[in-house]
């Protein structure tokens, strides 16, 4: 046991060496998608397809891929956030998870986008594809693609592309093809150019996008950076250091807390412990964070597709529609129609609770402001609405004499986001 | 010993706890300031102004202001960088702190921050007062400050004030009040712009400005990131912690490097393996990267001023002059006319090797850019002449086919200066 709490972290050979798959432990099986997998299927790599569907409850990562991870400074450490609680005056303890703030391209996307590359190029792929919102997980890719040895094209949401120019940088340092969508480049683009030159995109129009392009060419796959089964397998990283931390200081959270676009930052701190929560009964309360502008796991629960133009097999999921107009907020990484079929699984079964946070994100930023006055990190816009649900997780415990553990993850930084915080706290 | 060296890291107990104090063991006495000491006295911390001249080898860090280190994700690793070594194709093994990398204001400068603020708090004071160049170690003092439960007043280059907004917000969300230098707050900045209005400040002016501000104050300190020997002593944690790390894999550096501005990050990583040298009679080398508008340790070692003005005493330094013109970089960090009289002895004493790079940046900015390329860290345009430094000596081992162990540090991230990779990169 350590003098104080204030960090926790792992030895670096303590870092773990497997994934968690959850899908063999879910209450029952996940319906199967609908419709033609064919161009989804061929655009992918094979042995995240494989992984998409595999009954194994934990998957070894690749001894070169481990060192990858430790290479960009996993594990990462988990902070008890001392001053927040007593800025709080609450009887809880928060512990975060400092996913983002450490990571090379600002955000928690970089674990599966390191596990995509490297099975890419093992399959003798030379070009990745894919689309990107916010732009932490472009950003990801690029630098993936890069260290690994491959070529990467972003298709980058037009609405977001336009003010974040130092990100667009960032990608191209990492030798990137940074597309803003809808663009010129695909059919689907053009259709949609020719009816509003001034289309502000969506995550949906970029998948579209990105598709249609990885699919002309045999040496390129289409890649995702959230929703898919793989991809939430490969951020359970996240949540199995976490269960080692919190273990090593004699914790058990009894809330999880995240924000939820896709759902990779939020299944992979939360998986671990759902999977605790459906095997041994713990009764954690996991909290998805959301912004009205995209309130998902609110939505209706049927089949709908991941992309605008209904290229992807259909998911049974929440859904507000897969050509919803959604409006946009600085969190743009939370713009997004549908979620991870996992956890929408997990939500129907009663497993997760939901709170979505007004499109004006003044309650989140000044809860991101107030963790940075106390913790000293800048958040990431997506981090806020996990900070904004943490402190009302602290302030109802306040409340209720309650001294809960409560654990959120804090999925990126906001270093090339000051102009979200500049326009809505007007500093 | 671990199964690759990719990355060390302490575990967080094995933080050092005493910073490493190198004035006894010096070659001769640093020669004493020279003038009216009374201002700089009247306007400093006294615990810091006693550590100044401090006897003691060893100083302890208090035990509260250890938890403050580990709250900002102190220890740091050490990376091994194994991608950049096969690109470089050199039998030299390298070895990088990633100090500001992780660091939650981008810099080491947080390092020094966080024990003045400690000390100024502990003293009653209730304002520190700053300049900054680059905006780094303003940001540091402001994150330090809040943190701390302090204000914080800083005076900022004007020339680097105008473009990086994004780092004046950053310093305002922590609650400091930022003014660009000169400014009319001061009779220094009062004169300067009465002269020139579009006047683009320099380090030294700023001092003169902040000196002036804080001595108008009773509750408040002049507090500098830089220089004085105090700084570089609560830096020494930087290279404290590698040593432990170098030692855990059965390493020691043949070669030390970092860049150098004032000496804070270079005398952090350096002071303790200089201590080797000093004592143990260690051969290891230590070469300061600089840049030829700012070449301080080429410069004239005689007594000069610190500041613009000349408020605070003349030390003995290599200096250009201390109002001497020096054309802008981006790596506005090392752009300073003097140098801490502790490195500036030992470089006279021919323990310190020095190089300076072009002012128009393009070799240290590729540089980086290879870095980035195959580490996937982004690094500080102050880090760039690291990284360049460190290159250098790789190649110069690909010539020789010597297998030296080459230590250098990372003292800052990237992120909010995307600009200069722009401009000067044309990408």
């Amino acid at each position: 046991m350590k003098k104080d709490m204030r960090q926790v972290n792992l030895r670096v050979e303590d870092m773990p060496a497997r994934w968690y798959n959850i899908i063999p432990d879910l209450p029952e099986p996940l319906p199967p998608p609908e419709g033609d997998m064919t161009a989804m299927g061929k655009g992918m790599i094979k042995e995240c397809l494989d992984q998409e569907f595999s009954p194994d409850n934990w998957i070894d990562i690749p001894e070169e891929l481990q060192e990858t991870y430790r290479q960009i400074g996993r594990p990462r450490p988990v902070f008890r956030a001392t001053n927040l609680e007593k800025r709080l005056d609450t009887p809880a303890e928060l512990y975060y998870k400092a996913e983002g703030l450490f990571s090379p391209t600002g955000s928690h996307k970089i674990n599966t986008a390191l596990a995509q590359a490297y099975y890419a190029r093992k399959q003798g792929l030379e070009r990745l594809v894919t689309e990107t919102g916010a732009g932490q997980w472009g950003t990801a890719l690029s630098c993936a693609a890069r260290i690994t040895g491959l070529a990467a094209t972003v298709y980058w949401v037009r609405a977001v592309h336009r003010w974040k120019e130092a990100r667009r940088l960032f990608m191209e340092l990492y030798g990137a093809e940074v597309f803003a969508s809808p663009s010129e480049n695909t059919e689907t683009g053009r259709g949609l150019l020719k009816k509003d030159p001034d289309h502000p995109g969506s995550l949906a129009i970029a998948i579209s996008e990105g598709l249609e392009d990885a699919l002309s060419d045999d040496k390129a796959a289409y890649v995702l950076g959230s929703v898919l089964n793989h991809v939430l397998l490969h951020q359970t990283i996240i949540g199995l250091e976490c269960k080692k931390q919190m273990e090593a200081i004699d914790r058990y959270p009894d809330v999880v807390v995240s924000c939820l676009g896709g759902g990779s930052n939020f299944g992979g701190i939360a998986l671990p412990f759902l999977g605790d929560a459906l095997k041994k009964g713990t009764r954690t309360r996991f909290i998805a964070a959301q912004t009205q502008a995209a309130p998902n796991l609110q939505g209706e629960y049927r089949y709908d597709n991941a992309d605008y133009s209904g290229i992807t097999p259909r998911l049974k999921m929440y859904t507000l529609g897969h050509q919803k107009d959604m409006p946009p907020v600085y969190g743009d990484g939370l713009r997004y129609h549908g979620c991870s079929p996992i956890l929408r699984l997990l939500r129907n079964k009663g497993y997760i609770d939901t709170v979505a946070y007004p499109t004006d994100e003044k309650y989140v930023f000044e809860s991101a402001k107030v963790f940075l006055s106390e913790e000293g990190f800048l958040p990431a816009p997506e981090s806020a609405y996990s900070i904004a649900a943490a402190i009302d997780q602290a302030d109802e415990c306040r409340k209720s004499g309650e001294k809960k553990v409560i654990l959120f993850n804090v999925s990126g930084h906001g270093f090339m986001d000051m102009e979200g915080y500049r326009q809505v706290l007007q500093v």
